[in-house]
């Protein structure tokens, strides 16, 4: 038994970690409850969209050769021949030197190329006096412009925000194929832990990271089942970790954060199956295991709170998008000028709690396991592996919370 | 009857729409729902966090003294004591030339005042050789240095992420106060709107809006009430809305995209309170409505889509922020250099489309109304209203989906 890990590779661990699962099953579910999952099938314009030339003005529907040198001295005249009224097909023929009202998001008759916007012209009794000239096309959105029928719309994989549920709306899809969500069981061991509403004593301290991990399982579009605190006794967390591999598609088990806890998470992850790392050049984060129990994925995250924050973002993360089938795997970061020296050691990533003040970023030095680092900051930067520390002026990319 | 509006700024816009409403009450729910929710209460911590001066390393607890000059060659010799277990009070005295193991979040025993990494020492029976010598506070987090009883730590109108849902954790928080989640009627108007399951006919086009409206209000930690399309029919529409006004704290109605729809709209407002704003000096979401009836704030969005979705952003969200009090109102956004130019009309905040292509922005500039442009594009730049445009080069900042 070392004393020390033998530490991968913050690339190694996350493609070990995503090699463990792939995605979940698609369920069909409304359009109303789709905001925040992941497209489980691209999705195809069922018809046209828009399904007729459509008008994006209130104006006049012309024939554009008909108002060719028109202006406000020498007005092109034109005689109204009828209005097009919405919801009402405009399959009426325009004739020469005629025009159609028509109200922005009416169809456009047949015959006419362009549309007049109603501020370039005057109406007398019946005839319409057009002071522009228009060209060919002008403020008409033509069938199919916005989506062809039968082409791609959006890709499987893809998030849905407001804006694809627009599109979702606009194609017809009143149910969607959407990714089931993970169930992801989240552990705590540790004797020294005790439930968030007992108060501690002597060294007690309380179960901060089931919650945290459930807050950011959720965040990540997965279901989080909470299978309590168990302190270090093999055999309840033996029978803990089993309830959760039969009920879960994933597991997260934090703690204990003594060197005899962390071999008993790796125990009994060999007991069902294989751990697979143990010790990951990453700082804060260097104790996690990465591990296949009952044939699904178990993470051991640190004890403490501030490092098993970073575990999530860093490996935890990319193993939850390869489950929920999402595409988009970047993180969220701003580019910025350092305004202090970072140090670091080479051989690990390090992952650096940040204040962004005044437009610079400034390293938030906080002991191993605050949490007010974690809410006082605005983010993390990376130190990639190869280097000794970033310098003050360096410009750095700032992983956003 | 104008057939023009007259239009307000959108900073003159937004403060009006932000006076209509302030926070909803608190309500108290269990800490594994607070998720995305604001709080509605300033935090304070119940006891000192840590409780205890505790350990952030596996290795022994020293008074610093007897470690000073203690080298690889010249080690210092001191008496393992006992060990601390985790989970257990630690309050024994260390003696001058004595130790204690104490593992990673133990506490560290009275008397000591630094602790030394296992890595730095050996073992020899009852004797620790210590080859570095410890300063002062070294590897101790000290009671109360993360969290002081009764000092704040999350202020009222915080957003609850999983990093402030561990500090709520932490301090005993087993329930947690936040703002209720506002009620928001969605209406969608107009004649040529069907249902997203219908096939359009003639110049149909389905709803989108109430859809799109729906999702952007569940993102905005809102409840979104579906109050679905009414025709033209003004008798049907005043209906509609109120109930959507007995039952909702806002309401949200969008279309009629024709002038007399709008109108329609603003009339009923009228009956059952005032019309405050009818036309934004904002493009797109010119023909925008602010009013209140019968005390709730009422938005009129344009019928388009695209143009729907900038007044959600610029003029409702700020609006739904102050009803759900949550105090960080920022955009997210991204500085990059514009690599084509883009076109404005002065006297009017222009919000175009772009896309990022290799760190440069691009306009993105579809027809008005095109669906499509919304999920193609990355974000929206402002144009701000006193330019004329904004040229290839200039530094602007993108407002990212």
């Amino acid at each position: 038994m070392s004393l020390f890990l033998t530490t991968v590779s913050v690339e190694d661990a996350v493609r070990t970690a995503q090699s463990l699962a792939g995605p979940l099953p698609p369920e069909e579910i409304p359009l109303s409850s789709v905001s925040g999952r992941i497209l489980a099938a691209d999705i195809r314009a069922d018809i046209d969209i828009p399904g007729f030339n459509r008008s994006s003005v209130d104006g006049y529907a012309v024939r554009s050769r008909d108002t060719a040198g028109a202006s406000e001295s020498l007005p092109a005249l034109l005689r109204l021949t009828g209005r097009v009224a919405m919801g009402e097909a405009g399959y009426r023929n325009l004739l020469p030197d005629n025009c159609f009202y028509v109200p922005t998001g009416g169809a456009v008759p047949e015959g006419a190329d362009a549309m007049v916007m109603v501020e370039y012209t005057e109406s007398i009794g019946e005839d319409i006096l057009v002071k522009k000239p228009a060209a060919h096309g002008d403020n008409i959105v033509l069938q199919g412009e916005d989506f062809k029928a039968g082409s791609v719309i959006l890709l499987a994989g893809t998030l849905l925000s407001p804006r694809e549920i627009a599109a979702l709306a606009a194609t017809g899809k009143t149910t969607v194929p959407v990714v089931t969500r993970p169930r992801v069981g989240v552990i705590s061991t540790g004797n020294e832990l005790i439930p968030v509403g007992d108060v501690p004593r002597g060294n007690q301290v309380r179960d901060i990271n089931s919650w945290m991990c459930g807050a950011f399982l959720k965040e990540k579009g997965c279901i989080p089942e909470y299978y309590g605190i168990t302190g270090d006794d093999r055999a309840h967390l033996r029978g803990v970790l089993h309830k959760a591999l039969s009920f879960c598609d994933a597991v997260l088990i934090s703690g204990g954060s003594s060197k005899d806890d962390r071999d008993m998470t790796a125990d009994l992850i060999r007991e069902s199956g294989e751990v697979l790392v143990h010790g990951i050049a990453l700082a804060p984060g260097k104790p996690t295991i990465i591990g296949r129990a009952n044939g699904i994925p178990v993470i051991g995250l640190p004890g403490h709170p501030a490092s098993a924050f970073v575990v999530l973002l860093v490996i935890a993360r990319p193993l939850l998008y390869r489950m929920t089938g999402q595409n988009d795997q970047e993180l969220l970061t701003r580019s910025l000028v350092l305004g202090e020296n970072i140090p670091s050691t080479r051989g690990r990533e390090d992952y650096v709690r940040v204040c962004i003040r005044e437009g610079k970023v400034y390293p938030e030095f906080g002991k191993s396991g605050l949490v007010n680092t974690l809410i006082r900051s605005d983010g993390l930067v990376k130190v990639p592996s190869g280097m000794e520390g970033l310098e003050e002026g360096d410009i750095v990319e700032v992983i956003l919370w």
